[in-house]
């Protein structure tokens, strides 16, 4: 089987997309999760254009990868500029990226009419940046802006491009659907000319304009790219950009390409999900392979069929891309991945214990919770099933207040009353906002009892509304992201009121780590380990 | 050009998706407009399913068509039953629909396994009900279930069911890849294969399960399929339907074929909004060709060179389905966006101004602001540098504040005082959440002075923090969105405090609805209201 090398833009054209908007610390995440099912290539960003994409070059450089590599994203060199006087051909450079792409324009149009520079310009400055940065000891992604639509406006100066790409030592050369314009008999068409021209690998860059990013993908790889770039959930610039969930697996599943790590198509379902999480983007339901409705089978006859003959009604096995069948109305996850996510605490031996979590597992995703992105809340979940959890302080009540007086910065200040083995704790805190009152509020109820409640510190905090259409009165999700000096965690809560959900969310993240503390959860340190 | 007959289902199949349920009357609603715009059949639905299909099909019968034929759906009669005497039959016959479409079954796995009949009794099922059909004078449509799997499993039997249909006088036969897990190579293979062995014309019907239902379709076109049968907005089962509106919209804009009426793509547009609103779902803002993000444009370079060679950056003019070009202001924003943002405004002869907006702008997103998804704010931060704002009213204090008591829900309270010319209005309610109830609050005292403020209401909240990495003390952003009979419109409200923030998106809702109403944004209108 070929192997065709899954390249990653979703921390760059992904987070084009609208709403798209990743701190640093959620970069970091997706990059190390992307490196784990073996993506070949995760390109970072752009660090001319932004501080927070400058720095996660910097950070990523000192984590160790298993097999991706980090590409950092630039322009050709300005016109009239030598390439090492270029700022971003330096910022490139600085990167530390052992890999960089460089996008330069293949379209006559746009040399002469955006860029404003004549053609044979642009030919050096393609020439010049990427000599530039293959001189510094970089692979060299070359990306062809617009190459569809220049090739049809101007073959021959479209492949001088190319060629003058290959000439520089460009390692791939990658034709871009910048518009997303394309039928798939184009993209062939195109690709097999270019491939006539030069030398080295060819690439895919599709946009989903027409609905066709990945069958105009596929396409390419059947007409000998050996690349494919893309983001996870095809986020992206208007419609987005071919979705690397569906291409990997219609290229594994149905056409026989070796892609991704051994195991990584198994994880297809998981990544699609946190990516989503961290966007924090609500899940498309219907989207396919991965959604929560691409295995739901409604119909009565229909059903019990399925049941009998279930290869006959699905094109896959839902485990197969890590999702599940939906059979009932139930938003349950799957019994399967309940057996899996506890398996580390050996529970699946007592079948009745199952059988408890997998319905409370269902109640609260009723209720809106989620656990995909909220572990810490699962592992709690598990251990109060399995009766082996052990609150290690009651909550008896919490206030809130929030004033202003006009023209001033509103005051917020919380109330937190606990006990502790009997001994009751009653403290007020301010803070910038009702939780971080809360926070502050809750650790001096519990520090004198908690002492390593010190070391631990909330890196994030995201809301979601759940069923938007009561707009304020609907319930809201908050998940919060906690960090130690061993461990990251995530913790949730569901309520109508905010400060409610954040208050549960809290309580579970505290919780989670004295029970941490305590040496509870020996084995789930490996897996959050991996996150943090 | 030749005609491919565009067959809609959205009423049937498109009707098995999750959560998508239309009355009687959307149902009307919903062909007539199809029919004005063009489409070739129309599938009412199932008449022996359900009494509301039955009654379907007995009023659309009076109502007057320009040029669709509606379609009644139903499987072959039952084993052992002769056609006439057969409920589905009868039902089918009873609908006074012109056209027939008869599902049966190719796949002999699921004749056997399934059905429970022998392969040959399944012949006769096929046979008898389109000869019964045809006898009753109807124009008949067979669509082949699981035909693709079938064939792959055993294409001998798959081509005797074919043949069994074209024998009994079939019209068209339509192979579906009902589990919507073919490659458009295997479409194409299995159409030039049953072509050679009939001389009736071949369809097609395809799932979205590989996200190739758009690509399958045209694939099957390009071998020779005249009729593509699909739903609005791909709506469906599982991962749905192919989308008519990408089909019908590529055939025609991009492979030259002719379908629909004569402005029918221009309606694309309104057609797909029209359906959701019907189905009550959310529009899909990265929807090919007719999402609110289809043609929506970010970056500041990017934007200027837009405005001078817009047709280069877009695949398509967005008016050719109906769509409006957006210009979104965003963290990449340049002077030119700015521009193109406010020439609604005629306000970029003054450059003053316009850099006293740029400026303001890049302020407010230094802060965190994002007006992209919040252009109502954007609108009243224009009019404020323009000094063409007035307030409405004027803020004084809010308050707000929640109380748990142990074991019992949290009650949340909030007072808030403004002024109207004025005169001051000071009041008190109770929410579910703290801002649901300022939201209460600030109506109560608003409403005496503007009693159009009743007919809003908030339809989406969303919340995001933006420096995560201070945990509950970073930033928070909040977009809320609102909506009245007329429009839809979205503000944002940036702080560390969580309860501010909401205060000052809901603030700026409240001051657009007042300034919208008093007809401040007679151009804007025209934007939101193709949003709407």
């Amino acid at each position: 089987m070929a192997r065709i090398k899954l390249y990653d833009t979703t921390l760059r054209d992904g987070s084009q997309g609208e709403g798209v908007n990743f701190s640093l610390q959620d970069k970091l995440a997706i990059a190390q999760m992307l490196d784990r099912f073996g993506f070949d290539y995760i390109e970072g960003g752009y660090p001319l254009s932004n501080p927070k994409d400058e720095q996660f070059f910097q950070q990523i450089a000192d984590i160790e990868l298993k097999h991706a590599k980090i590409t950092a994203f630039g322009m050709t060199r300005r016109k009239g500029v030598a390439a090492e006087d270029d700022d971003c051909m330096k910022a490139l450079r600085d990167s530390k990226a052992p890999v960089i792409t460089v996008v330069g324009k293949t379209w006559d149009l746009h040399v002469t009419g955006v860029l404003r520079v004549d053609l044979e310009e642009n030919l050096a400055m393609i020439r010049d940046s990427i000599a530039f940065l293959k001189a510094e000891g970089r692979e060299v992604v070359y990306d062809c802006e617009h190459f569809f639509d220049g090739f049809k406006a101007n073959p021959d100066y479209a492949l001088q491009t190319i060629k003058a790409a290959e000439a520089a030592g460009a390692d791939i050369i990658v034709p871009c659907d910048t518009n997303g314009g394309s039928m798939p008999d184009w993209v062939e068409e195109a690709l097999t000319k270019v491939q006539a021209e030069i030398n080295i690998p060819v690439g895919i860059h599709c946009h989903n304009d027409c609905e066709l990013a990945v069958a105009n993908s596929l396409r390419a790889v059947q007409s000998g790219a050996v690349q494919v770039q893309g983001t996870i959930n095809g986020l992206g610039e208007r419609c987005g950009n071919a979705d690397l969930i569906s291409v990997a697996a219609n290229l594994s599943l149905k056409l026989g390409y070796d892609v991704l790590a051994e195991n990584g198509i198994e994880h297809l379902t998981e990544l699609s999900r946190y990516v989503y999480e961290l966007a924090n983007m609500n899940f498309r339901s219907g989207q396919p392979f991965v959604g929560m409705s691409a295995f739901a089978h409604k119909g009565g006859m229909h059903v019990s069929a399925v049941n009998r003959f279930s290869h006959s009604y699905e094109h896959i096995e839902p485990e197969t891309v890590g999702n599940s069948r939906r059979i009932l109305v139930s938003e349950l996850s799957g019994r399967s991945n309940i057996v899996a996510k506890t398996s580390k605490y050996h529970l699946d031996q007592d079948p009745e214990l199952m059988a408890r979590i997998l319905m409370r597992v269902q109640d609260q995703e009723n209720e809106g919770y989620q656990f995909e992105a909220a572990e810490a809340t699962f592992d709690l979940l598990v251990m109060k099933e399995a009766r082996i959890y052990q609150s290690q302080f009651k909550r008896i009540h919490y206030r809130v207040n929030v004033k202003t007086e006009e023209g001033q910065e509103p005051i917020t200040e919380a109330t937190v009353k606990v006990s502790v083995d009997g001994q009751v704790f009653h403290e007020v805190a301010e803070g910038d906002g009702p939780v971080n009152a809360l926070d502050q509020a809750l650790r001096k109820a519990l520090t004198t009892s908690y002492p390593n409640l010190a070391s631990m510190h909330l890196v994030d905090y995201k809301v979601r509304v759940i069923n938007s259409t009561e707009g304020t009165a609907a319930r809201v999700r908050v998940v919060i992201e906690s960090q130690d000096d061993k461990d990251v965690w995530s913790t949730i809560g569901v309520s109508e009121n905010i400060i409610e959900a954040s208050w549960i969310a809290l309580i579970d993240s505290v919780e989670y780590k004295l029970l941490k503390d305590a040496g509870t959860f020996a084995r789930e340190l490996v897996t959050t380990d991996e996150k943090s």
